[in-house]
C-alpha cells in the first residue's frame, strides 16, 4: 500500500484479485454499459453535428458534411479502457493508458469524458445535450480537436498519429515508478514499424522492485489503411513464439467474429485481465522478496474484429472486420435516406437511452466502473507531468570546472569533464534523472557516471561484464529510437533526463523529435498541463572529430532540421570547451518546456574560459572573446572573425594567432556565439538579438568570416534580414568527408586556420595585394600539412602543438 | 540450372549437395586456411605500415601510429565467408554477401583481396609484398579506405556504419533475382536497431518462386562498443522462440570459446551449412512444383567469441570473448616491445608463410576454395548494379496525361494521373520495377496499378482480401524503414523503383536517405561502380493537404534535410499538376545515381498546362507561366509573382486574376519553379542558373512574393546570393499546422490568395496607399472565410470553385 502524498489517498498496488470467483454478471454489464457508451460516443464524434442523444429522428442535416475521423481501431481501444477500469478500480491500482493504434483519438476522448474528466478540464463540454453537442462537434473540425490522441487529450502523453512508439513511451513512464501500472495497447499496424518491434526488449531494462510495469495488449484487428497486418496474418503458434522470444507470457482473447455475443468476449477478457493482473502482483512480490531472476512479464493479444459492431455490410460490401472499417465504414450518411437510417441505426445499436440520463449525463451504471480522482486513468496525474516534477539538486558547475589560469592554458575532454558534473547530477537525484545512449555512453565519454551508477540491465550477466545493474540510471540499447522514447515517456510524466548521441545518427530520431516538438507546441498553449522538463540532446563524436568512422558518421544537419519547428520550443547550444559545456547543461537541466541541443567536443581540446567568464558568456549567448581580438577601444574593427563549436573555434583563433602576428596593424574582433539562436532576430526567436545588439556585436559594414561547427548555409538562413549581411562569410561543413585526421577534415572544408587567414585576406579591403606572399605562405601550409598525414597517418606536431600565443 | 548470358557461364542454383557424407578433411583444411587468411589481412590492415609478411621480425615502426579500426566482428565474419566459398563453389550457386555488423571492413576487403577481385579492381594492390603494405597501409588511413564496407569495397551495396538495414538490403536484392542467394550476416548489435527488428518479417514479402533467397545469418559475438547485446543474453529457448516467430527455422552453431580447436567448429559450421542450403533447394523445388505455402526459411546462429583468435588477455585484462576486442584488442603496439612481440605473435598464430607465397601472392590453396569470375561474392556484377541495369521501357506520357483546353479548364488529381502512367510503366517493365509504400499506396491514390499488378504478400489471406498476391510489383509494409531498405537493395542490384510515403513521415529515413547519398557520392566517383538507378521518392498526402490528421502529419522539411547533401546527387521537383507531374517522373525515371525527391499532390485540382507545355517548362525547370501573367511585351513588370508548388500555385493564381482584375494596370509577371534546385547559382547544382538565367526570370531590382510549398527560408538559403535578393518576400509553411480545412491551413500560414494580394499590394511600390481599401476587403474576406470554415467544416463554395478567370 502506497500513500499517496499529493491528495492523501492511498493506492494498493499490486494487490491480487484474492478470489478465484468469476467476475460479477453485475460488472460484466457495467463493463458493457461503459463500452457501448464510449462506442457511442466514438460513432457521434465521428459523424454528429446536432442531435447528440438522438432524441428525434436522425436527419442529413445532423450529420458533418466532411467525415474526417476513423473508426476501426476505436471498439477494441474501448473494450480494453472498459475492463482496464474494472480492474484498477477493484484493486486500487495507479494506471495510466496508452493508446498505440493510430487514429484512436474518438475513443480516449470518449473514455474521458464518460469518467467526467473531460468535462472537469473542459467546463464548455459539460455533461448536457449542449456540451455532447461541442463534444461531438469539435472533433476533427476545424478549431476543434484532432482525430488522434493529443496534447489537448486527457490522460494521454502519447500522440499516436507518427506510429511505433507506445512501448517505448510506456517504459518510459514506467521507469522510476513503481506502484504504477502502464497499459499500452500495441496495434497490429504499427507493430510493423521498426522502433516498435525493437520496443518489446525494453523489458530486459525494466527493475520489477523500482520500476512500474508496461502491460501490453497486442490489439489484432488485423487490418491497417488498406492492408492486412503481419502479425494478424501469421499462424497463432508462431504469433506465440514471437511474443515468447520477446520475453512475455501471452494471454489470448478473441471474440467478436460472426456477431459472437459481446458479453461473452467481456466474460473471457475480465478473466484473463485478473489472471494477468495476479501474475504481475506475484512477481512484484518475488522481486520484493529477492528474486533477482528476469520475470517473464503478461501480456495480452486481444483479436477481435476492425470497427467491431458497425454495420456488418453497407451497400453491399463487408465492411466490419474488414479495412473497410479503417476509417468512416459509412462513406455518407448525408446523401441518402437510407445511409442515414443506416447510422441511426448503428447509434441507436447502442441503447444510449440506458447510457445517459435525460439531462445527457453519464448514468452511474457506467460512470461507477471508473475509479475516482485522480485515479482515472484519463486524471492520472502521470500523464501530465508537470504537476509531478519536481526541480532537479543540481550541484554548482565550479567543482566539477576545469580551473584556467589562461585562455586555452589547459587541455580537458569537455565531455569528460561534463561526467564529473553528472556524477554528482546523479547522486543528488536518485530517482528521477536518467542518462539515455545507444550504446555510446562510454564512447562519448561520460563514464565518470560509472562512480556512483550502472546501466541498467536486467538480461542476463557473466563474469566480466562491467557497470550492469538491475537498477541504475544509466539506460543504453543500440537504437536511438528506443533512448528517445524512453526519454520522452520520463519527461512527460514529470522526470529529467539527457539523451547523449553520435551527432550524425542522431537523425535517426529526426521524426520522433519533430512529434515531440509539436506535442510540446501543442501542449504549450493549454493552461492545465504544467510544464515538463526539458529534452537534452548531448551530440558528440561531432562531424569533426569521426577519424575512423569516416564519411557515414559526419553530418552536423541535425540542428538544421531541428530549426525549422516553432521557435518557442527549440534551442541549439555550441560550447566550444569543457567549461562552457558545463554553463550550458546546468542551464538546460534546469529548462522546461524546450527542446535543447548542445552539440560538443570529446576530445582532449583547450579550454578558454574559467567558470564565471563561461557562465556569463552562455548567459549572453553570443559575444567578444576580449582575449583573442586585437580591436583597439573605441575604434572599430578591421575584420570579425566570429566562430560557433568547438573545432571552428580553436581554428578561428589559431588563425587570429597568425593575423595578430604577421599583420599587427590589423584590428580584429574575435566573436563566439554559443547559443545559436540568438543570430535570430528578436521577433523570430525568444533569444534573438535585436538588431542593434546584433550590429553591436558584428558591425553593419566590416567584413565577418564565420565559422561554424555545420553547414555553413544554416547561418546565411539566420542572418539573412541582418544589416551587413552581404560581408557575411561563412565556413563549414561542405559534405566533404572521408576517413582521416582532424587537421585533413577541417582542411577539406576550407574551415581550417590557413583557409580562414585567406579569407581574412580576401575579405578586408586593402590587404589583398599587401599579404599576397602570406596567402601563398598559407596554402602552402595547406599542402604540407596534407602531406603529412598522408605520410603519417597523423596530422603534423605543428599543428597538434599549437597553443594560443598568450600560453607558454 | 540457369544461363548467364553475361559470360557464357552457367549457375546450378538451389542444387542439393546429394550426400550425406561428412565434408571432406582437405575441404575444412581449406576453409581453415582461407579463414586463417582473411583474419591475418584483418589484423594487417588494423594494425600495419610495412613487413606485411613478417619477413622480418616485426618493428615497432613498422606499426601504425593511429590504430583506427575494428578487430572484434572480423573473425565472425571471416568464417562465414570462408564456409560460404565453400558451398557456393561446390554447388555452383550464384550468391552475393551483405555484411551487416558495423566495422566489418577489414573483413571484407580481405575476402576480396583472397579471391582475387581487389587486384583485379585496384592494380596497385597487386599480390606482391609491395601491394599487400598499401592493402594494409591504406586501411583507415588519410587518403586510404574507411573502417566499414564502402562504395569502394568490391562486393559491397552495404556501408554498415549505420546499423540495422542489413536485411532490409538483403531482401531488396534478392526481389526479382530467381537465382540467387543472398548471404546476410547479422550482427548482434544491430539487431537491436529498430529497422532490423522489423525486417525480419521481410520473409513475409519474399515470392519463392520469381525470387531469391535471402540466408540470415545472426551473429552472436556477444557486445556491442561497451555493452552486451541483448540476443546474447537472452535464453537460447527464448532466442530460438524468436526467430521462429519471426518465421524461421533456426540452426545453432557454437564454437570457439574456451579456445575450442576451430577445425571443430569448422566441422560442425559446415555441415549446418549443407543442410541449410539443401533445405532452400527442398523449398525452392517445392515452390517451383506450385506449393503455394509460405515457406519456413532457415536461418543460422552462430556464435563464437568476440574478437576470436586475439590474444586472450592483454595487460592482464581479458580481450577475446569481451567487448574490449570491439575495437583494437591490443591499444598501442609500438609503445613497448612487449606489445609489439603480443602483435607479432598474433599475427604469427595464422601462419602467414602457409598461406601466401614468397612473393606475397595467396597459394593455391587458399585461393581454390571460392569460386571463379563473376562467381565471386566480392566480384559478383549485382553487387555492382549498373552492370545489370537495363533502362525501362517507358511509355510515352501524352496517353496518360490530362487533356486541357485552357490552364485551369480541367481537374484532376496528380498522383492518380500518375497511377495510370505507372500501370502502363509496370505492363512494360514486369520484372525490373516496383512500387514502395508503408500501407500507403492507395490512400496515395496510386491503386490504378491494380489494374495490372497486385501488393506481393506470402503471409496468410483471407476472402475479401484485396489485391494481395504472391508475387506483385506493389511492396507495402507499415514502415518505411522496409520501404527505404528494400528499394535501396533493389536499386543497388541493377533495378527501379519508387517510394511513395506521406510527405511529413519521410522524415522516419532521414537518416537513411543521409547513408545513400552517401553511398551514390562515394559510388560516382569509382570508374568501375556503374551508374544505378535513381532513388525516386513520391511524397503526396503533403503539409497542405493533411486536413483530418492534424498537425502531426504537417512536415514539409524533407526537402530542406536533403539539399545539404551534395548538389551532384540531389534533385528536388513540385510539380503542380497532373501533367507536370508525368513530366517530372519521365525524367526521373530515367535518370541514375540521383536522389528525385517529388511533391505532388493528390486531391483533385486544375491541370494548368498540357502535356507539350509540362514537359517543357519541366525540362527549363522554372520559368514564367505565360497564360497568367500581365506583363506587355518589352517591358519589365511591376511585381513577380512565384511558386513552387501544387497548392501555392493555386494560391499564388488566384491573387493574380484579383490582382488582374482589380488593378489592371499592374504588370505582374508569374513564375512558377519546378525545378527548385534551379534557384542555385550554376557553381552550387548542376541545375543551377546562371545569374544571367536568374534576372531575366526574377529580375534584378522587382518586388517578388514567392510562394512556397515548404519552409519558406530555404528559398532565401537557395538565392541569398542573387541580385534582387533584398527584394524576395517568401511565404511558405510556418509550423502553424492543424487539424482543419485546406483553406484554412493556408490562412494559417499566410499563404492564401488574399493574403498574397496584401503583399503585393504592400512590396510594390507605389500600391500602398492607392489600394488600401482592396487591402482592406482582402483582409475582410479572410475574416470570412474563417468564419465560413469554423461553422460549416468545410470551405466556402467560393473559394473551392473559384476558377482562373480565363476558364468557363
Amino acid at each position: 500500500m502506497t500513500h499517496n502524498a499529493r491528495d492523501g489517498s492511498t493506492t494498493d498496488s499490486w494487490r491480487s484479485r484474492g478470489t478465484s470467483e468469476p467476475v460479477s454478471e453485475r460488472s460484466i454489464e457495467q463493463v458493457d454499459a461503459w463500452w457501448r457508451a464510449a462506442n457511442y460516443l466514438s460513432v457521434g464524434q465521428i459523424y454528429l453535428l446536432d442531435n447528440p442523444l438522438l432524441r428525434r429522428p436522425l436527419e442529413a442535416a445532423h450529420v458533418k458534411r466532411r467525415l474526417l475521423g476513423h473508426w476501426g481501431t476505436a471498439p477494441g481501444l474501448n473494450l480494453t479502457y472498459a475492463h482496464l477500469n474494472r480492474v484498477i478500480a477493484e484493486r486500487h491500482q495507479a494506471a495510466m493508458f496508452i493508446a498505440g493504434p493510430g487514429h484512436g483519438g474518438p475513443a480516449i476522448l470518449a473514455s474521458a469524458y464518460l469518467d467526467g474528466t473531460y468535462s472537469e478540464i473542459y467546463p464548455d463540454v459539460a455533461e448536457t445535450e449542449a456540451g455532447l453537442t461541442r463534444f461531438f462537434r469539435q472533433f476533427s473540425f476545424p478549431g476543434g480537436v484532432p482525430s488522434h490522441a493529443a496534447p489537448e487529450t486527457p490522460g494521454s502523453i502519447h500522440e499516436g498519429g507518427e506510429l511505433g512508439y507506445v512501448l517505448s513511451h510506456a517504459y518510459g513512464a514506467a521507469f522510476d515508478n513503481p506502484d504504477l501500472l502502464v497499459a499500452a495497447v500495441v496495434g497490429d499496424g504499427e507493430a510493423e514499424t521498426g522502433p516498435l518491434a525493437t520496443s518489446w526488449h525494453s523489458n530486459k531494462f525494466i527493475d520489477p522492485v523500482q520500476d512500474g510495469v508496461v502491460l501490453p495488449i497486442l490489439h489484432l484487428n488485423g487490418y491497417k489503411i488498406a492492408n492486412p497486418t503481419v502479425l494478424a496474418r501469421i499462424p497463432r503458434s508462431e504469433l506465440e513464439s514471437l511474443l515468447r522470444g520477446y520475453g512475455h507470457e501471452p494471454f489470448f482473447v478473441e471474440g467478436g467474429f460472426d456477431r459472437e455475443d459481446p458479453m461473452e468476449v467481456h466474460r473471457r477478457f475480465a478473466e484473463v485481465l485478473d489472471v494477468v493482473l495476479d501474475r504481475i502482483a506475484a512477481i512484484k512480490s518475488r522481486a520484493a522478496a529477492g528474486d533477482t531472476g528476469r520475470p517473464v512479464w503478461p501480456m495480452i493479444v486481444l483479436r477481435t474484429p476492425k470497427g467491431w459492431t458497425c454495420p456488418e455490410v453497407i451497400d453491399g460490401v463487408r465492411v466490419e472486420g474488414t479495412f473497410h472499417a479503417h476509417q468512416v465504414p459509412l462513406a455518407d450518411a448525408r446523401d441518402t435516406e437510407e445511409h442515414t437510417r443506416i447510422l441511426e441505426s448503428w447509434m441507436r445499436s447502442y441503447r444510449p437511452e440506458e447510457l445517459f440520463d435525460e439531462h445527457g449525463a453519464v448514468v452511474p451504471l457506467v460512470r461507477e466502473l471508473a475509479p475516482l480522482g485522480e485515479a482515472r486513468m484519463s486524471a492520472t496525474p502521470h500523464a501530465n507531468g508537470g504537476l509531478l516534477r519536481t526541480e532537479l539538486d543540481l550541484p554548482a558547475i565550479d567543482d566539477a570546472a576545469v580551473v584556467v589560469d589562461a585562455p586555452g592554458g589547459r587541455d580537458a575532454g569537455a565531455t569528460g569533464v561534463l561526467g564529473s558534473w553528472l556524477t554528482e547530477v546523479i547522486r543528488r537525484n536518485p530517482t528521477t534523472f536518467r542518462i539515455f545512449a545507444p550504446d555510446e555512453l562510454a564512447s562519448n565519454r561520460l563514464q565518470a557516471v560509472f562512480e556512483v551508477t550502472e546501466r541498467q540491465w536486467n538480461a542476463e550477466t557473466v563474469p566480466g561484464d562491467e557497470h550492469l545493474a538491475r537498477a541504475g540510471r544509466v539506460m543504453e540499447m543500440l537504437s536511438e529510437h528506443q533512448c528517445q522514447g524512453w526519454l520522452e515517456g520520463y519527461l512527460l510524466t514529470g522526470r529529467h533526463g539527457l539523451f547523449t548521441c553520435y551527432e550524425a545518427f542522431i537523425h535517426i530520431v529526426d521524426s520522433m523529435f519533430n512529434q515531440h516538438a509539436k506535442w510540446l507546441n501543442g501542449s504549450r498553449e493549454l493552461p492545465w498541463r504544467r510544464p515538463v522538463a526539458s529534452l537534452n540532446y548531448l551530440l558528440t563524436s561531432h562531424v569533426w572529430r569521426q577519424d575512423h568512422n569516416g564519411f557515414s558518421h559526419q553530418d552536423p544537419g541535425f540542428i538544421d532540421h531541428v530549426v525549422n519547428k516553432k521557435p518557442d520550443v527549440i534551442r541549439v547550444y555550441l560550447p566550444f570547451d569543457a567549461n562552457t559545456l558545463l554553463a550550458v547543461s546546468e542551464h538546460c537541466l534546469q529548462s522546461t518546456d524546450e527542446i535543447n541541443v548542445i552539440v560538443a567536443g570529446k576530445d582532449q581540446e583547450p579550454v578558454w574560459l574559467g567558470t564565471d567568464d563561461a557562465r556569463a558568456h552562455c548567459a549572453r549567448g553570443l559575444g567578444i572573446l576580449p582575449f583573442a581580438g586585437s580591436e583597439r577601444a573605441g575604434e572599430r574593427p578591421d575584420l570579425v572573425m566570429a566562430c560557433a563549436g568547438d573545432v571552428p573555434t580553436l581554428e578561428t583563433l589559431a588563425a587570429v594567432s597568425i593575423l595578430r602576428e604577421r599583420i599587427p596593424e590589423l584590428s580584429v574582433r574575435v566573436v563566439n556565439v554559443v547559443d545559436l539562436m540568438r543570430l535570430m532576430s528578436e521577433d523570430q526567436h525568444p533569444h534573438g538579438l535585436s538588431d542593434a545588439e546584433y550590429d553591436s556585436v558584428f558591425t553593419t559594414d566590416r567584413p565577418v568570416v564565420f565559422a561554424y561547427h555545420g553547414y555553413p548555409w544554416l547561418i546565411h538562413r539566420l542572418t539573412y534580414k541582418r544589416h551587413g549581411h552581404d560581408q557575411l562569410h561563412v565556413r563549414g561543413y561542405l559534405e566533404n568527408g572521408t576517413t582521416t585526421t582532424p587537421f585533413d577534415m577541417v582542411m577539406l572544408n576550407e574551415i581550417d586556420r590557413f583557409s580562414l587567414v585567406c579569407d581574412a585576406i580576401d575579405r578586408t579591403p586593402g590587404l589583398g595585394e599587401r599579404f599576397a606572399g602570406l596567402r601563398q605562405e598559407m596554402q602552402d601550409a595547406r599542402v604540407r600539412a596534407r602531406a603529412h598525414t598522408r605520410e603519417f597517418g597523423e596530422d603534423a606536431p605543428e599543428i597538434t602543438g599549437w597553443r594560443w600565443p598568450a600560453v607558454g
